[in-house]
């Protein structure tokens, strides 16, 4: 079979949700991660995302994201048909997400099978990708619930890891999950990175039913109400609120592991979710110490090193620094190193405290 | 004598000129230091100089200014007659500003004993400084070169010193100099400091006849062309730029002090010239790790300490670093450490550099 024939009916769901907030100021509330070029190509990260999957799905494609950044999604996706863009009522986390896309998706291609790939995450090797998708969708028509999972390069603290089992008999290059496991300790991490444990990108790969069914074997009247939001869309408004805000890896993906029914198909090609400035850094760190994401112009530098985004028209002038984190915005200037970057979310919480919170 | 009447006059002159580069960007070419409030009383430094000097002169006042600074110059010092306030043509140094208040003192006042006193100093201790500037007026009138000799009291290695020599027979208090020494290195420094030396903060205090006949055996043409001036203002335009670009040290006060001709009157009132952040840094410091200079509201810190000043409305927020300067204006935010507090000249000279003079 030609990779093209196995992607039919191949459906990608794109999670379009999260403020970023180890990001502020450059993400806010209003103007999260995913609607912004945090690599300077061009593209914001939901750009980027749709022009990875379009090879792969064409307009085969589901968003669902928040009601407030519905505008600037159908605005910045404007190839994409409007209608592929829903628009969640609040915010109740990825299972409610991922499972309403899951129930529209059921009744609308029996076929299908669905990925779901956040909007706010980076790829380098786009090849390397489709060839991990493409795997992914053929044990997926196998009925696993199949997550890809990417070669762990350091001994990263800020993933989730996925436990590898056996190679699958019935899906070629795929393998049996032992378990999820959380963001560990840096200790931790080095042991799981040498005991050939992957990272969890939260890229689910599944036909819409089995995804169904498992959540209904843990939750069926949440199974149940999405289904019924499918079959009359008009409930939504209605319905939305009373559904538990739970992640999709908590809801579905841990207990099917621990029940030997999920898949993990092995990715390399230069993931990351840019989770804070030091992970920004890294993916765009070049030839120079100091790396500017953003006109280069309004940088001055002596002996400096580290990230400097010039977002508000000024000069950022630094001196002296090492590992250094500047940010610049009309509104707000961040100074931090990139030891500390896990800590701007504590500026977040005390602007929000203190009634700045029109600020995050 | 009452102090009063060793005070009848006595003129104070103001020199208020230079750019304050290592200050960058609160200091710029076209708003100096001296017209800033860096000490968050209210008042600018030019006007903490002229409530300094009132209850020693009253309206016995010259301010020495640039003509592009004049107009900023009168409008902070309203209480000042605005023929107080003479204007530069250009900036040919300390000899030509202080010279020419000389020329036009001698003939205002024949019993004139001036005082220069920079526009952009700070004085903690009001009362030791008009003690310290009253015994020197009474040194001047026996016909010495009086500077005021600050207490060194640490290594300053930003400072010029004073060699103090023995007490002077013919003016209480003071003591002979015998040497003016140049910005040292910290080991010299420390040696200074050992031996008693005093840092040279650029206090004058003398007769106007005294100092111009100091100038005239170095350089006659220069003080002929200075009284000239005096006696017919209208040819200041003409003959200024033909005046030599020389410190008043250089031309007068280390070759009086060669020939024993200087005095020096012993102080100890809090000074600083605020030479760049580090040093205002010190100024300012208070119970808290971090010292904000405006408005302490606009800034959000997480473990760190140095100095904050947010002066374009926008939030500064600063997680985990020790001994930062962060300086925030309108048009440019600056970046740097209080070790490095010094480099920052280096900024000013490549935006000038590079176009952006305009910036500096």
């Amino acid at each position: 079979m030609s990779e093209q024939t196995d992607l039919d009916h191949f459906w990608a769901v794109i999670p379009a949700g999260g403020a970023g907030t180890r990001l502020w100021p450059l993400s806010r509330q209003e103007s999260p991660k995913f609607l912004h070029d945090l690599t300077g190509t061009g593209r914001t990260l939901i750009q980027a995302t749709y022009d990875r999957l379009v090879p792969l799905v064409g307009d085969r494609m589901l968003v669902v994201t928040g009601q407030a950044h519905r505008a600037a999604v159908v605005e910045q996706l404007d190839a994409l048909d409007e209608t592929a863009v829903v628009a969640e009522p609040s915010a109740r986390d990825s299972m409610a997400a991922i499972g309403l896309a899951a129930a529209l998706l059921e009744r609308r291609d029996p076929d299908a099978v669905m990925g779901s790939f956040a909007a706010d995450h980076v790829i380098t090797d786009l090849q390397a990708f489709r060839t991990a998708a493409a795997g992914a969708v053929a044990a997926a028509r196998a009925g696993w619930l199949v997550t890809i999972g990417i070669e762990a390069t350091y001994a990263a603290t800020g993933f989730g890891y996925i436990n590898v089992g056996a190679a699958l008999a019935d899906a070629r290059g795929a393998f049996a999950v032992r378990e999820f496991v959380e963001k560990p300790t840096v200790e931790v991490a080095r042991r799981y990175v040498a005991e050939g444990y992957r990272w969890n990108a939260g890229m689910f790969v599944c036909r819409p039913t089995v995804l169904l069914d498992l959540l209904a074997e843990q939750d069926p009247d949440f199974a149940a109400a999405l289904r019924g939001i499918a079959v009359d869309p008009s409930t939504l408004a209605e319905v939305w609120p009373t559904l538990p805000k739970i992640a999709v890896d908590h809801a579905v993906a841990e207990p099917a592991a621990a029940a030997g029914r999920v898949a993990v198909v092995p990715g390399a090609f230069g993931w990351d979710d840019i989770g804070d400035f030091a992970s920004l850094e890294t993916l765009l760190a070049g030839e120079d110490d100091l790396t500017v994401l953003g006109e280069a112009d309004l940088v001055r530098s002596v002996e400096s090193s580290g990230l400097v985004v010039p977002g508000s028209g000024r000069i950022v002038a630094v001196v002296g620094l090492e590992g250094v984190v500047i940010v610049d915005t009309p509104d707000a200037v961040l100074i931090t190193t990139l030891e500390r970057a896990q800590d701007v979310k504590a500026v977040v919480a005390a602007l929000k405290q203190d009634g700045r919170g029109h600020l995050t």
